[in-house]
């Protein structure tokens, strides 16, 4: 096992079991052959052709689109074939920046290989050699990745909120984090991957954010999702990167990301050059 | 014009202007097919198809290889063909850490558009909004790149040096500074790009070094190269990135992604994403 498995975790994708997902002409994601099919039960939604699935021209603007592809996924997750339905709304359109042309059920966005985005904060403590990262356990109910390590603060992209107001609402939840404090969290670039899961096709840009946090401060979970938190030497954290999956896939390559921003993993790695370049699109 | 100008000049390359470079079954880098044409006159070193450019297969080992190569390259050189001869050798294999096919005149590198590695170091003082970067201005005298800006340190990587141990020959040559002190610099990562410039096609990898300096040192430059060295906000040197090709092409890439790394560059630019994943094949 090395850190280059891990970012090898999120290249997985076997395309030719996928047709592009389009909508009002644009390729905005990917979906299952298998999937496509299910989704010709649904013509005044969707027209599937052995090319591509686009949503039914007829349907025009944001609201309309919307609703008719939410009916679907109701449907769906009633037929089980959604799970973990979460009414929480993403935004699908061509970047974060453009206006979306849909929004959608965050748990149907796999299914359709839709561009999910989301923010990912490094929180250490201590510089150099001596660097510490605070690392979480997901608690054994998340729906996701049970058990798994994560970082101090995560979470996907809604709609409607700016990505810093997203990262300070994830830190008061997460970590109990003061807007202060939180405010002083930087943004680092980002992570970006497309890989088969479970849950289906993950399309994402993780955006990395670093803060330097007071010895004084320690991370307090209020929603319940963290089972604990531990503050670990860096070298700690990289080892058991290396060792296996322990920590969740896509926290896992943000935080290497760390690692080689920072130094902690350099160009004497063997596999360095195909682990950065593994770390984007 | 926009930061993502600079992006953009590391992204031209227009492949169908191009054939394979192959050494021992591997694809090497890509020659024009005007260059390829001029290399059928050397049968006995290169075997030119219109697919592909290969070494003769009869060329076998490191020594002979280079040797055969070298005189191609010398004979280029007198007909005008090859500017700007270093007498510096490169390494052409498979990476960095694999041991080279053979080694290459740096001046013909481009024609071959054979990956070549270099080290760029982001020299800044301060923290935050009031850091300060080390700009350097080249001397106008140089073969490539006269009168641009430069990092404080930044060379093309020979054979048989590590990278660290270029990076300090570096920093003494280009800006008198002690090998105590380059020895704080830290990896942070590359950037890396197939682009056509007038030489030929570069095809780098750039290694990036940060190091915080003590506001005591100001470097010095011994070899001739340097017109003057400036420490200049940090705001002000992505206004100036913003503003024009003042920086060398690489460079201004490189100098983009620290900018991003620590923040001075954030997901609220429009062409963020596009940016970022630029800055890496």
């Amino acid at each position: 096992m090395s850190l280059f498995d891990r970012v090898k975790e999120c290249q997985r994708w076997e395309r030719s079991r996928y047709r592009p997902f389009r909508v009002d002409g644009l390729c905005l994601g990917s979906v299952t052959h298998s999937f496509a099919d299910r989704l010709k039960g649904f013509p005044a939604v969707f027209a599937v052709s052995s090319e591509a699935v686009e949503l039914a021209p007829g349907l025009q603007g944001f609201e309309a689109r919307s609703r008719a592809v939410d009916e679907v996924l109701r449907q769906l997750q009633e037929e089980g074939l959604i799970k973990g339905w979460r009414e929480e709304a993403y935004p699908v359109g061509s970047s974060l920046h453009s206006v979306p042309l849909l929004k959608m059920e965050r748990a149907g966005v796999p299914l359709f290989g839709v561009r999910a985005y989301g923010v990912h904060l490094n929180g250490f403590v201590g510089k150099g050699e001596g660097l510490r990262l605070w690392v979480a356990r997901r608690s054994a109910s998340k729906q996701t990745a049970p058990g798994k390590l994560d970082h101090i603060v995560a979470g996907g992209q809604p709609m409607g909120l700016s990505l810093t107001d997203n990262l300070i609402k994830e830190c008061a939840e997460e970590a109990a984090m003061p807007e202060s404090l939180a405010r002083k969290a930087r943004p680092a670039g980002f992570v970006s991957y497309v890989t088969e899961r479970v849950e289906g096709l993950r399309n994402d840009i993780c955006y990395a954010y670093d803060i330097e946090l007071p010895v004084s401060f320690a991370p307090r979970n209020t929603d319940g999702e963290i089972e604990w938190f531990q503050l670990w030497p860096v070298a700690e954290v990289k080892a058991r990167l290396a060792a296996g999956d322990d920590f969740k896939f896509n926290v896992a390559v943000v935080t290497i990301d760390f690692l080689v921003r920072r130094g902690y993993l350099g160009p004497d790695e063997p596999d360095y050059v195909e682990i950065v370049e593994g770390l984007r699109l």
